[in-house]
C-alpha cells in the first residue's frame, strides 16, 4: 500500500537540494518563502558549496543529512532530478517534490526519463509530486515550498488543487494582494507521475483546515477513483472543478502544458455532476468562488433577493440569473412588503428586484439599504442577498457597518456585495466588509456567478444527503 | 415635421427650471455639473427666489428670461412639470429635457399626465426627452445636463443612448474613476414621451464625433423605425446593445423601471442582427465593449493570438474563445514559429496559444513578452492580440513602453492586455497603457468578451459592404 500524503502536508522536517544563496533563483526563493512564512520544522538546505543560505547552514550533499526529513524538494534541472531523487531515496527520504520541468511535457527523452522515477517510486515506495510543479503550500504547517517569490501567505479555509502551478506562484500573488481569504493547502499536480487528484482530493477532503476544494486539471489520471474520491468527499465540502481543455484547441494546447491527455469532457461531465462536482468553465471562477466560499455560509436554496441602485441593473440581473445562473428571484412575502413600504417613496411598491435609488433619494442611501436588505433577509422566500451599492462622494461611502451586522444576525444567508460608482469607495468598501465576512465583486454579475456556483455546492450536499438517506 | 435633435446635443444657450442654491439638490447639482464641466453656453437659472446660484444670477421666472433658449432642463417634481414645460414652450423654447419621476412608471395618473405633456408636444411642436430622466451629456459642447453630482467629464467618442439614468449617474462616476475612455454623448432615455432610441440613434450614427454607439433598452418605442435607422448606422460604426428584460421575471421589473413593455425577446433578436446590431448580455459589457471599442482598432476577422504566463490560463483562454466567443486560436505561420524559436528555451516550440513562461525564465519577462508579442503580430494568420503579462515586483513591472510601441506599429491589429499577479502591478500596467490607447482588463476573461463584440461589430459593418455592393 502506497503511504498516504501526512509527509507532504505536515512534514516535520524539509530538506531542499539545489538551494541556492543567489537572490533571484528558484533555489533562494523556496527558502526565503519557508522563511517568510516561519516554517516551524527543521530546514535542510543543500548544495554542493555548503556555506549559509539566509543565515541556514547548508549541508553539501543529501547523504551528508542529519536524518531523513519527511520531505524533499528537488528544486534542480531536469537531467540532475533523478540522480538526486536516488540520493533522497537512499537517505531513507519517503516524499518529495520535483520541481523541474523538461519531461514528458517536452519531448520523448524527457518522457523516459519521467517513466524511470516512476520505477523508483514503484520500487522504493517514496512518494513523488510533479515532476513540472511550481510546489505546494500547507499553511496549517506554514509550509510555503515554491519556488517563486511569494512571501507571507495568508491562512484560510481553501484548498486548491491544480495541474498547473499557478496557485503556488503568479495567481497566487493577485489573491494575496488582491483578495481577503486565505488558502489551506495549494499544490501543483505536474506532471502527476505518482501522487495525483484523487489522493490530494481524499487528503483534503477529509482535512478539518478545508472548507471548500477548487480544482484545475487537464486529465484525469484514474478518472474511476476520481468520482470514488469525489462521491465521498461532496457529501462533505463544495468541491468545485475546473476542467481545462474541454475544445479540441484547448485540449492540444494541454498536450504541451502538462502532457495532458484530455478525457473527452462529455463522457465526463455526466459522472462528475452525479459524484456532487460542480463543474465552472472560467479561470477566474477559481478565485471568485473560492473567495465566496471561503468568506459566506452557503444558501439554502436558489431563491435571490436583489438590491441595486437602478432599475436597469435590476432589470439586468434579474434577466441574467433567470436566464443563465438556475437562480430564481422571487415574489416577497406580503409582510416583507409592508417592511419595505416604510423606507419606500409614496406610490411606489417595491419589489424583488429591489430598485433602492427612489428610496435613497428620500432616506439617504444608509437607511434605505439597511433597512430594505433587513426586510429581505428576513423574507422565508429569499435564501440569498445580493446588494449592489452606491458609492460616490455625496451618496455615501464606507464603512458600512450595518451590512457586516446583518451578516451575523443572518448567519445562513450569504450576502454578496456589489458596487456602482467610484472606484476608491468600491474598494474601500472590499477591504472593510471581506474581512468582516462579506464577499465583495468588483462587477454586480460576478456576485451573480460565484451565488450560482455556492448554490450547486449546496445542491450537491443535498442530493448527497437524501441519497444516503433513501439508501 | 419634427425639429431634429441639435437643441439638445448642441444648445447656445440652457434654461435650468428649478434651479437651487441648497448643495445636494438636483437642481444645485445640475449647475454645477454644467459650470465644472465649462459649458461655454448661455446659462440661465430659473428658480422663484431669484438671487445667485454659484455666482450665476438667476431668473424669477421663465417669462423673465432674455430669450428663448436653445434648450431647456426641467429639475422639477412631476406635478409641477406641465406648467412649467407650457410656460417654457410660451416662450418660445423648442427642446425639454424632464427631469422628473413619477409618471407612467408610476400610477394611472403618472400616465394620464405623461399623456398630457405628449399633446403638448404635438400641438407645439417642442421636442421632449423624459420625463424620469437623469438627463443628457454631450461633451463637444461641454454640457454635462445631469442632476447627479458628476464633476469633469472626460471627452471621447463613445455614446451611450440608455433606457436608464446610470450612465449619467453612477455608472458614469464608475467609468470616471476607474476607466481611461471617455463620452461623446450621453442620453437616458426615460419614459420617451416623444425623443426615442430611434431618433437618437439617427444624430449618433452622422454625429463625427461618436466612433461607436452603446445602447442600453428595455423597449422599443418604434421597432420598424428602430430597424431602419440600425441599418443605415451599422454600415459606418459599431452599434452595440444590451436588451433589458429579456426574461419573464426581468421584463416584469422592467414594467416598474421605466414603465416599458418588452417585446417578445426571440421575436426582434434575428431583425437586430441582420440589422447589423451586435447583442450583449451583461450589464457590464456596456463598459468593457465601450472601453475595447474607444481605445484600440477593430480586428479585421476572429482570429486571435494569445501569449500567457501559464500553460492553464493559455489552455483555458483557448476553450473560452472556442466554445463561447466564435473566436478562433490560429495555428502560426512557420515564419513565426522560426521568429519565436529565438526567445524559446531549447526543446520547448511555442505555438498558440503561447506559453511565456518558459522563456521569461530564461529571457527576462519584458524581453520574452516583446519579441513573442512582435512575432505574433507580424503572423498574417493573427488578427488581434490578447497578452497577459505576469506582474510582480521580481518578475517585473511598468512601464511597459513596448507594448504602446507595438501598438503603433500594428494600427490594424487590435492589443488587449490582461495581467495575473500582484494587483498594484496590475493598476500600474493599466494606468499606463490605456492612455496610451491599449485597453487592459483585469481578469483575461474580460479580454476576450470584449474582442468577441470587437469582432462582430467589424463582422457587421462587412455584411453590410457587401450586401452593398450585390444589391
Amino acid at each position: 500500500m502506497k503511504r498516504a500524503l501526512e509527509k507532504f502536508f505536515e512534514p516535520r522536517s524539509v530538506t531542499v537540494v539545489g538551494a541556492s544563496a543567489t537572490p533571484g533563483k528558484g533555489g533562494n526563493d523556496i527558502i526565503r518563502n519557508l522563511l517568510s512564512n516561519e516554517y516551524r520544522g527543521r530546514l535542510y538546505p543543500v548544495n554542493p558549496r555548503g556555506g549559509e543560505i539566509l543565515g541556514i547552514p547548508v549541508f553539501k550533499s543529501i547523504s551528508d543529512l542529519p536524518e531523513a526529513s519527511d520531505l524533499a524538494v528537488l528544486v534542480l534541472p531536469a537531467s540532475a532530478t533523478l540522480q538526486a531523487l536516488k540520493e533522497c531515496t537512499e537517505k531513507g527520504i519517503q516524499a518529495a517534490v520535483l520541481v523541474a520541468g523538461g519531461f514528458a511535457e517536452v519531448d520523448n527523452q524527457g518522457e523516459e526519463l519521467q517513466g524511470e522515477m516512476a520505477k523508483l517510486a514503484r520500487e522504493t515506495g517514496v512518494r513523488l509530486l510533479g515532476p513540472n510543479t511550481s510546489g505546494l503550500l500547507s499553511m496549517p504547517r506554514n509550509l510555503a515550498a515554491s519556488f517563486f517569490p511569494l512571501g507571507k501567505i495568508p491562512r484560510g479555509n481553501i484548498s486548491y488543487i491544480a495541474q498547473t502551478g499557478n496557485f503556488a506562484t503568479h495567481t497566487m500573488r493577485y489573491i494575496m494582494s488582491a483578495e481577503h481569504y486565505g488558502v489551506a493547502r495549494v499544490v501543483g499536480l505536474g506532471n502527476k507521475v505518482d501522487v495525483d487528484e484523487s489522493e490530494v482530493l481524499e487528503y483534503v477532503g477529509s482535512d478539518p483546515e478545508t472548507r471548500a476544494v477548487l480544482l484545475y486539471l487537464e486529465s484525469f489520471k484514474r478518472p474511476r477513483r476520481f468520482l470514488e474520491v469525489a462521491r465521498e468527499v461532496t457529501r462533505r465540502k463544495p468541491v468545485l472543478l475546473l476542467k481545462g481543455g474541454s475544445t479540441e484547441r484547448g485540449a492540444q494546447a494541454a498536450v504541451t502544458h502538462t502532457a495532458a491527455m484530455a478525457a473527452d469532457d462529455r463522457l465526463v461531465g455526466a459522472a462528475l455532476r452525479q459524484a456532487g462536482v460542480v463543474r465552472m468553465s472560467k479561470y477566474t471562477h477559481l478565485v471568485l468562488a473560492a473567495k465566496a466560499l471561503a468568506l459566506a455560509p452557503l444558501p439554502k436554496g436558489r431563491t435571490v433577493g436583489i438590491l441595486a441602485p437602478s432599475g436597469a441593473m435590476a432589470v439586468c440581473m434579474t434577466d441574467l440569473c433567470e436566464r443563465e445562473l438556475n437562480l430564481t428571484v422571487p415574489d416577497l412575502q406580503e409582510k416583507t412588503q409592508i417592511r419595505l413600504q416604510a423606507v419606500s417613496p409614496p406610490f411606489i411598491r417595491m419589489r424583488n428586484p429591489v430598485d433602492i435609488w427612489p428610496s435613497a433619494t428620500i432616506h439617504g442611501a444608509e437607511k434605505a439599504y439597511r433597512e430594505a436588505m433587513h426586510a429581505v433577509l428576513m423574507d422565508g422566500r429569499v435564501d440569498a442577498l445580493v446588494c449592489i451599492l452606491m458609492m460616490t462622494d455625496e451618496t455615501g461611502a464606507p464603512p458600512l457597518d450595518f451590512i457586516l451586522d446583518l451578516a451575523r444576525r443572518f448567519p445562513e444567508k450569504p450576502i454578496y456585495v456589489s458596487c456602482s460608482g467610484q472606484k476608491k469607495h468600491m474598494e474601500a468598501a472590499k477591504a472593510f466588509l471581506e474581512p468582516g465576512g462579506v464577499p465583495t465583486f468588483w462587477f454586480a454579475e460576478e456576485a451573480f456567478e460565484a451565488l450560482h456556483f455556492a448554490v450547486q455546492c449546496r445542491q450537491a450536499m443535498e442530493r448527497k444527503g437524501r441519497q444516503e438517506n433513501e439508501g
